[in-house]
């Protein structure tokens, strides 16, 4: 099943760069395996926002929660789900 | 998967009672059927409104749809879908 | 560059159902045509919903305003647009 | 009488890790209580969110504010309660 | 239980005049019956609005959609309730 | 004239609780003397929340704002004032 | 007691220009009466739309109401309401 | 002094063809009236809907108001305004 | 021309209390001015808030935003502004 | 292609003026170089707020987003991004 992720970014301006930097890092290598495993199948920036669209499959919900909780960047996101059907035409 | 779905019934006030009455047979007889087949897992009222809110168990959102867009009533509904994470506490 | 879009279908109802069934399929003609000629990438449907999520590929918002108002229900739909970033991870 | 019941966490990010895990366990001791006594009949998470939607079991609205403000994280929850009518479906 | 009950009246403007009286001598009729059975407690005009506040006493959200659906106006009333708590003030 | 005021309390939740404390002492006291006065008629706890719903009796906005603004915890409130006028029915 | 009052007018587009001409003499008209009773003390309109800002001066909310339902056009108006206090700087 | 206009075209998408039409050249000759006149700057298309962003040039809202006003398709339009202070980079 | 100008103070609960009194002062002495100069032309207070809806006179938004940023208080404040056009009634 | 740009500038209202002082002429110097270079083409105030509305010409959603992060205030910028299709008047 495919799902819409939103994500907004919510870590503050004045972290310290070290640890930004190894948060991104962290955040990268983690979704370079939920891409590798197939759950992650797009991702996109949202243009002037430190904000991403993402195009998710997963099992159902709980699976699809705790590949976003593997995240290191997770605590500072706001993350919202919209759960997506099949349209006849792509059947 | 479970899914919380919130309908709200825009049938307009002025409908042909009988057409009504129809319809309104039809939705509990459909409604008893995905009952019956535990896709319809709790029905409540929102009180001083024609909306109600749902609890459904799906193997994923296309098969949700399908059970949503089967009942009489829908092309009369205004319906949100919520998808239901397992939580911990409860496993 | 690429897009997504949302669409809610507001067509009424109770048109008369030879006239939606005309107006479907001739959206999915040219939806087929769009998507032949690599601007409609993907079509999911909202769960619950006579609504849409869409994955579009223009070269700008003007070519993709003349591809939305190519579509035969065009004049009973609710669009959103919201133009999408390519992410470093996808680059 | 049944509520909908939602909840957002928003104990800071930076919260010391040891406090954290005092309030979680103290909050799973507390809504194991109030299962027992039947009021928290089912509890979901959001997925993507630290985040709840709880079906509770309560006399009135005054017993039910009386067993959320007994949870160790009140303080940190943003909850809204939403009134259940019984559906003459469930009858 | 107390809950606050707000009401805003969608009958259309160019409604019949008889027919609107009727309706409004049912209404008044029902609500003052509400009243004397101790549901309806205070009743409020919202000014520049066709719409109230309302102040009911019910058994819980059950009793309270019974006695709001009695009204004869209740098809053309856009409705919202709102569970009230007892405060430690009143106690 | 009658005022239907809600209250969401804002006091951070890393306050103090000897300031807590005498601040919801001094905000109890001053909330009885508004009631003795015929001011505060009603006091309801939204539940799940530090909020509240209350009812005033005030001359005018000047008057009832002068009331609000006497409470200790007024700095740490939010406050909507909304007005009501009587109702046929209750005149 | 001051207010500020908005109003939107959603007089159909559509209604026959006699029957728009006739209740804008007479909105004008008591529109004139309220001001010269003091109770409207400005007029403005929102700029592109059929709707206004006002401010008036009355009793309480219950006056306003009844000022507000006097004119031609009240069943066809979306009006709110807001309570203005005296502000220290204009005692 | 310059403004930003939001139109949104509510014209029934039933309406005749050739009074929409009338309407739709009506509006081109106007606009272009207000283009010369160094009123109307520029026009977008929103991408997706039939609705525009322009901005406007004018005295004060009132003038700007007038404009608007004199378009034939206003009756139709739902229309925001915004006004616009010049930048410091500008000066 | 005529704006409607809404504020709303943001300054922290625990502002040291000289400061705030030095703002305050400041803040009242700059209106006092803009009051001479015909630009200030009436102030309320929202009741129950630290905020204020305002008319203002200036020749354009650029004029009304150099007023508004000269209040000592400004950087603390929410600010929206609403241009007015003039009534037909009052021309 | 032209995109709407909305900035809200958060910076901390107690920053430190030399370092506010230091984004500020950075900010101007870098949005010369985008106005030079053909894509920042307008930029206005918003009155009452420290906020903008802007005017881009980017090759697409990529490009600009690169502008608007190359701004030294990016990180304490609230921006949302509009895209706009060219109008037929136009053309």
């Amino acid at each position: 099943m495919e799902f819409l992720v939103r994500t907004v970014n919510l870590l503050p301006a004045d972290t310290d760069p070290s640890e930004r930097d190894r948060l991104r890092k962290g955040e990268r290598a983690r979704a370079d395996e939920l891409r590798a495993a197939g759950m992650l199948k797009r991702l996109w920036r949202v243009p002037g926002r430190n904000a991403t669209v993402q195009l998710y499959e997963a099992a159902d919900a709980t699976e699809l929660h705790a590949a976003l909780a593997s995240l290191p960047m997770f605590p500072w996101m706001e993350i919202t789900v919209e759960p997506l059907a099949t349209h006849p035409q792509e059947q």
